[in-house]
């Protein structure tokens, strides 16, 4: 009898912090070993030299998720993550929203059984609340974050979804109780409010007015009011989809003052920029998202950020609306950009992306890739006892990378039900080949081979920007404060 | 007949720049001529070499004001200007008060009513837009710009008080078409409410808990936010009674990288802490006014700013209850802080305090004291071609020091209605003798001579504050933006 | 007999603060009256309504220096001062300097004697301080500051000039010792040293690549070290010259955490810019100075840190030389940017460039303008008992200007022995017509008329940048220091 | 024949981002697999669950120096690299030493010589340049550079070491051209030389008062210059030993504005302040370093950017010179501060005084502790292609740890030759019980086993902070700068 159930033999196996050139074996869907000519296995998968990494680990996307205004997210669990997979990702970690006067603990429920039936990657869910109501905070929250949901997710803008600056406290502080971590998408609703009905009034509603009815300064305006709460309640905070230079800064001042932040960026601050809005016609509805890609010199910002450390990963935020009446122009043929639903498909491309600008192009390391992509996700949202990394014990979820494959990407390609791609026409060098999930052959010579349904639920608590600082934030130190104790 | 009407004999007359040993000349309220045994005059103050500066220019008090909450406002016109003058101030700017549904045009002939009526130094008002209605906005605010009332003042904290966001955008670009100065009370709302439920919650409902009831993290973020809509307007902005060391070093941080922003202290930020409201039963709540005194720090944090010109004048905020069933104890005999009205008297120990300060015991030069308390004022409100310097053509404001005399404060010298001081027990070195305003004597040797009605409302444009810039915010400017013309 | 011996009638006249229409009466050289209708004098000129101002304080310029080099400095004191005057500028503080090896009291003896012989104007002197042996530090600059000479100054650069870290401190110490001001030509000598031979080696020889021989971070470089030792030593300094946006930033942060900075532009930083220095052969060399002129972002960053109060005056750095074998060329005809003398004259024209641009195109107030140029640098270098301002008591220092004439450049105007200006070809709006210098007309409708020789000396002592702190550097305090007394 | 030559068996191994429990085992030095029961071998080490990480890299320690002064360093490679292999530290880099007037290259060949004959641990050089003549510039550092000789450092102070700002410039450009990273000892000379005169002169001679004869200011002034050459070299620079709260956040300010900055600390900054100096008698002089221990906010400071990544690693600086005539009191039994030898051993305690701080008392993960101690140095320094981390094919350097073992410091315990340590009566959890180096046992149950002149000479290339940045400084760039072509 074999040793092992699957080899992944002869690869040139990246970390994020080794490459060496050995076999991976697998039993029972862990890493048992990862060595010079290991023995037996039943499959093997004969890497031939090949870049191989950890399966990727994509912290934000959007899947199956119900829209406040009633818009369909185009994909099912089903198409989302075998995108997901065909890209190379094999965790990821999609929401379960909470809107105005729902109960989170069904909202839990219903993406429960959506991703039990659907999924082919495995998943956490980060839980998004918009009615911090005395029980779903006092009751529905801590049982779920019992339950393994390590994170929440709140907005500082939307009409549907934001909370305000007190309801942002509470939830801070609630975390802090439970140990959980918080997400915020950080920009500020009354300048991007006043600022769409300002174009809309003087006739700018075609789809490029979106890049600029998010002021710049609202985005880094949302993350220093986000930050001096943070301060004040001593909770850590994890900022997403940061897309402006400016906003890069207040990061990194946060951090040098000693304040725990970790942020994100996506490929579309990465790659794009605001003109690629400007399509004739509706065209450009596909490349409207929140905030909206910038210029130039926020991209170059991003990436000095992502070598600097001021921010950890890179996510898809996976919003997928398809261009016709169910999706983006699901106000009519001619929408207004406030009416077209704001987001972009990236589970599939995220990836390949990255890893052509890194790699590829030779921007930073492979194990810089790693890290930025699996490692680091895996850490910040604890996940990392199972994924994130190739270690023995860790769940066999293996890319194993053609990275000589030039592929240029067109809408048809794309696996998952959006039907295009804001990248559309890009030419990337490397694609992932072979895709293992707990050791199982998920992808196989760039086709899907895995099964709805056979992703694993990911229970966790907190992650890296939950743990307690130690630090009492002055307001609520009783000996600064005439007795009065505070937490 | 004697040339002039009054000479001011023998001075010591220090301006904002120079400090000279002359007469000043006085025909018909106006300064005539300023220079060595000018001649005859029918009235003669001998100055005896003491020291003599302009009238203090205090642009930022409430006087006779409504409160939301239906408090009544200790003074009248007459209490508050007459305890002004007592105190070397000779013009004032207090608010016109707009609450919700009122209709400010209304409210601003009201607020002349009574000016009219009591007050005994000249005066301006500012408007408080609580209210920013399309009336409001399009109809009454161009016509009370066009009579002269040349600076709006909104809220960003109190329920009753406070704009949102997009309401400050409009205010903004409202006063930018205007050429209307802005004047802010910067606080985060969300935080401090938070903060004061989270203390009475507790039962910590003691006057001293007032002080910890605005988180110091609170003052910093809303100038921020205030900067950032400022920015995107490109409309200067005064911030009103910076009182932390973060909140003056925000506005550095702005004023260097080039925005122009304006801002204030008052004396309670100068020579009082939050200890200062640790006083038995409900004593303390004397010392609660919005924002609360801070620490020692944030006292010589001001003190900088206030040498290096990031602050530009010290206002006294005034807004006088008094200790009893009308005022601070309107609630009650034991009030919560959170019951107790805002604010405390200062009109008439302003220019002591500050003269004490800089002249007597050395901090700064008289040239700053006289630049602080009166040119500044005068200059950033635009009451300069009248008021706030000694000079030729300037209104004949006027105070003659006695440098050598001590005063301890008493609740009983206080010549307003409070009924107390918040800086009682202190020793001052200097005080002024005579004060004369438009040429008239309205105190003589320490005492009241000054009529009720004889003040005159100072119509204005904007100030320093409201010039346009000419530098276009990049999200207003068309050759950035697709074509958008949006200013 | 007339009241007065000279009236200024009908003028428009402004201080650092105020503008009034008014006679300015005369008696004795000094300001006896300023006021409406003044009395009778001996003689009268008719300002008819046209601005008037104080004379120009310059207080940076090199007159009838020697150079280390043995360069002759175009000017002698009649001619420079002269060429002042007619510029509008009646108070001038060149320097005293001592070379290696000279005795520094006799520097002073022999430059008192040219200044004593020459000057039109009044002047002050600063020590060039090139040799601190201890007789110098001991003896002699003692008794140099007793007999009025209120600043030292001391160059970070060139080899013949420079003082090293070590001597810097002691300058400061002994600075602060006397209370004398210390100003300083902060470039990092190394890196400039360094880009020159790499520029020669290369065959860069041309006048334009001055221009980058001083590299941009060589600037703030200098000033930040100069910066920390002025913090260990807690004496404050002047810095000369900042020609860049980062040295103005560098300023800014250090003036933002309370060291006592205080700092100067010069017209070349305002109005050129390194392409001036791109003229066809030797030409570029008249536009050789130290630091070069740097670029349009400078250029504005350098006005809105005037505007800021990060610097506080603009001298003029007027150091001649002349275009031919004794001066720019007295290397031969064809000498690389190394072997040109830096600097260019500006003693003329200092008042006139800026008049045009803050006052005839508006980019400031009138006010400013005398504050920036006459009345700042009267209080910074304590010469504000009798200069810098127009008030009772004070040196009738004054300027009448033909404010609507415009004069375009030419280096024919120009007075001083020079030969060229750097502004030439430019045409600026506003002329001074008259100008007394202690109530004597020294220059009339534009023509100069006051005497070589009339110049007083002004003696004095610190001034602002002298002032102790009263902080004490923890470095130097015994209580966190084991009892180390070092001050 | 057993598969292997060595096998860890069941350990807790740490990556820099991993934790496993697993085997580890070893085949010619090298690390062939790591694996659940992994198969045969022919020595076992049982790591019985302990935990397992990668042998230490200590990046910054001088061994078998020669002084400028001509006083002995205590330690040979046999005593130094065997009190390393003790402390869980596998690969060193010392220094080979030019002083004035040597030839380097035949400095290099001496220290190869001392490396080769007595060197337990394996060794990389660093090239210290202090005369940076033509023929050591141009010829000796590019043939020794491609021997193997990746990185040189230079001092900015020192007497007998320093190099000028211009000499520094030379440096630089030079290390670009070879690709050769560049480390500094960053501290200015002339305030440091200044302040300990100032305290001789005053008879403060005491070792204690060394802790105030390096001002604080006179680290980040250091910095902060170095940083500016840097950047117009466009060179990246690592910068050796920061010691202060202002020191690192200059760093994190350049590193925030895109230059390539690396630095370190010491344990002496992160466990020690400058009250350790204050010994009675002479026995401070063991605590005498450069900079010297500074405070406890500065020790916060430091780990918060450890934390942040400002500082990416920890060496020990060792520096060991004997508490006797030949070292600390060479110049005679009662020495001045400026007369003793600057250094402390910390070959051996490195390891576990870091272990005790982040692993047994949880200030940092595990992999943190990895990264800091192994992983990163090897990647700085180019060596992780053998060194710094366990995955297969690296050199098999091992250290498992006794986590429970509790070992209070003494002097005896110190198996370098220095005769003390600075970290006596410390007790730290953690201690290294057996140490692999290339799979060889060199330390067992905490005895040295490990043969002198067994370690090798690893020769590198330059590193992270040697790779060129592709943007070339605005000053050497001839599209900006009228064709001139620098570099």
């Amino acid at each position: 009898m074999p040793t092992y159930d699957l080899i992944v033999r002869g690869g040139t196996v990246a970390t994020a912090v080794d490459v060496m050139r050995c076999d991976i074996a697998i039993k029972a869907g862990k890493i048992a070993a990862i060595g010079e000519n290991l023995g037996d296995a039943s499959e093997v998968v004969d890497a031939g030299g090949a870049l191989v990494t950890p399966g990727g680990v994509d912290s934000h996307c959007h899947i199956e998720q119900l829209s406040a205004m009633g818009v369909v997210n185009a994909d099912t669990f089903e198409t989302a993550t075998g995108s997901a997979a065909l890209g190379g990702t094999t965790t990821v970690i999609p929401f379960a929203c909470q809107h105005k006067g729902m109960d989170i603990a069904e909202v839990a429920r219903d993406y429960h059984a959506l991703a039990r039936r659907g999924s082919i990657t495995d998943y956490a869910l980060h839980l998004i609340v918009t009615d911090p109501t005395p029980v779903t905070m006092n009751e529905h929250l801590p049982a779920l974050a019992k339950d393994g949901h390590g994170s929440i997710k709140v907005f500082m803008t939307y009409d549907a979804m934001k909370i305000d600056d007190g309801e942002m406290l509470d939830v801070l502080l609630k975390a802090r109780e439970l140990g959980t971590m918080v997400c915020v998408h950080a920009e500020n609703h009354g300048m991007i409010k006043w600022m769409v009905q300002r174009l809309l009034d003087r006739g700018y509603t075609a789809p490029k007015y979106h890049a600029i009815s998010h002021p710049r300064g609202s985005e880094a305006e949302a993350f220093n009011r986000l930050i001096a709460m943070s301060e004040l309640i001593d909770q850590p905070i994890m900022i997403f989809h940061v897309s402006t230079a400016e906003g890069a800064a207040t990061v990194n001042a946060a951090r040098a003052r000693g304040v725990k932040v970790w942020a994100e960026t996506c490929p579309q601050y990465l790659f794009l920029t605001k003109e690629d809005l400007d399509k004739p016609g509706m065209e450009g509805a596909k490349w409207c998202c929140s905030p909206p890609p910038r210029g130039e010199a926020d991209i170059e910002a991003l990436w000095a950020a992502l070598e600097r450390g001021d921010l950890q990963t890179v996510t898809s935020d996976h919003a997928p609306f398809s261009f016709d009446e169910k999706g983006k122009l699901s106000a009519g043929p001619n929408p207004t950009f406030k009416q077209i639903p704001n987001g972009m498909p990236g589970l599939q491309v995220r990836m390949p992306l990255m890893f052509d600008a890194i790699v590829s192009r030779g921007r930073m390391e492979v194990t810089d890739f790693v890290r930025l992509m699996s490692t680091a996700p895996a850490q910040l949202y604890n996940l990392a006892d199972r994924k994130g990394s190739i270690a023995v014990g860790k769940d066999a979820d293996i890319v194993v990378w053609d990275t000589e494959r030039e592929v240029t990407l067109t809408d048809e390609m794309m696996a998952d039900a959006t039907g295009y791609t804001p990248f559309v026409g890009r030419t990337l060098k490397g694609w992932p080949a072979t895709v293992l999930r707990r050791g199982e052959v998920v992808v196989k010579d760039g086709t899907l081979t895995g099964k709805p349904g056979s992703g694993e639920f990911l229970p966790r608590t907190g992650g890296r920007a939950a743990a307690p600082r130690g630090k009492v934030a002055p307001e609520f130190d009783p000996a600064q404060n005439f007795g009065a104790k505070l937490l």
